[in-house]
């Protein structure tokens, strides 16, 4: 059923924004639409990165965690990876990579993942500490949320691109989530330096999005008054 | 893989408006995914409704016809029916049905369908005159569009609601196709009152959103400069 070319989203940011924070996927159920993605837990703890089929967590104090079956999450992507060689890049910032990427991919109009596996300088991430109910909003939240820096360091990048047309589903342009080779450095990517490294993506036809509908603060909450995208923009940027 | 909580929606009526008018996907791959469905054909040709996966067309002359497995569209809805019972009703307008089936099936914040079989009355529908490339925009493409109505007339609506975090992709809220049980007339709803009928809804955990990645005019054009919301919003209306 062409899952290569799915991406599978549990959630949207969209409610992330009012505080719907609970966790309504576990990563056992989640991890059964693909081995490859990004999300974050319940309350917004952490950072997650899976990478063939491992869920790692970068937790609010930075350590990196592999988290169970039972852990349960707001919002994730996840696809199965195949990923097509895209570019190899050197001495790029992040900003001029994100364009080279949509102008080689020409797929800027859907959704696709990309992995960079390689060395990174003047890498910037953020994890967010664990919120107990009853949750605040994303804007307050993410206040909780510690900054980590490496001067130096290889890992692997997961990201995922979503079209303008998506904005509110998804963050339109790019989330990357970050992890270190020796596994000691990770999160939310904020910003980075790629100093030499394999870029390659993955095309999707289809987005398979997926909603709490079992959970009542879900399906009663009344987004109308939510400034969904400004929160969205400012939170994730 | 819990078919009957998945609503497929090919292309996106946001891709519409700037004159994205081609077929992308064929009726034959289309009921690949459901039995019961609306959608709009190559050019806007008319508005489909498919019912126990018969795919009926009312033209832009307002006759229903019967299109073949190579009908090409750029936009669908499309999902396997399992119907539950909301409420019986009667005389009662449009807007206050809508409201009452939102509230009654508390599921606004998801996607879902509802089927109303029954006797309606002052019924307004419309249907599109197909264009032939290069395709204008949606506004100006359904300026040819004749507009028919029935004083009294007994037949089976077929309509999705979008929840309005997904306006663009989606239209939020109601998406209403009719078809007269003599199959004389139908088409996209604009008004109508019903007499007397069954109200029954199917709740959607999952959007499986197709996009047509092979397309080039899609791939390629720049959606920044396109009014997409107030477009669909006027021409949907």
């Amino acid at each position: 059923m062409a899952k290569h070319t799915t991406l599978y989203q549990h959630g949207t940011l969209a409610l992330l924004v009012p505080g719907l924070l609970r966790g309504t996927m576990t990563m056992g159920d989640l991890l059964k639409h693909g081995d490859t993605g990004i999300g974050t837990g319940e309350g917004l703890d952490g950072e997650l990165i899976i990478l063939d089929g491992k869920p790692y967590q970068v937790d609010g104090d930075g350590n990196v965690n592999i988290v169970p079956d039972s852990f349960t999450m707001p919002f994730a992507n996840i696809h199965y990876a195949r990923y097509s060689p895209l570019a190899e890049s050197e001495n790029v910032s992040q900003d001029d990579l994100d364009e080279q990427i949509v102008s080689l991919s020409k797929a800027g109009n859907t959704f696709f993942s990309i992995k960079i596996t390689g060395s990174f300088s003047d890498v910037k991430t953020r994890a967010v500490r664990k919120s107990e109910p009853p949750f605040h909003t994303l804007a307050q939240t993410a206040r909780h949320q510690n900054v980590f820096t490496r001067d130096k360091v290889k890992g692997t990048l997961i990201g995922y691109y979503s079209p303008e047309l998506f904005d509110g589903a998804a963050v339109a342009g790019f989330h990357n989530h970050f992890l270190s080779d020796d596994h000691k450095f990770g999160g939310h990517l904020l910003d980075f330096h790629l100093e030499k490294g394999e870029v390659s993506y993955q095309l999707f036809d289809t987005l398979e999005q997926h909603l709490p509908v079992n959970d009542d603060q879900y399906m009663t909450h009344d987004f109308s008054t939510d400034n969904i995208a400004d929160t969205i923009h400012s939170a994730e940027g």
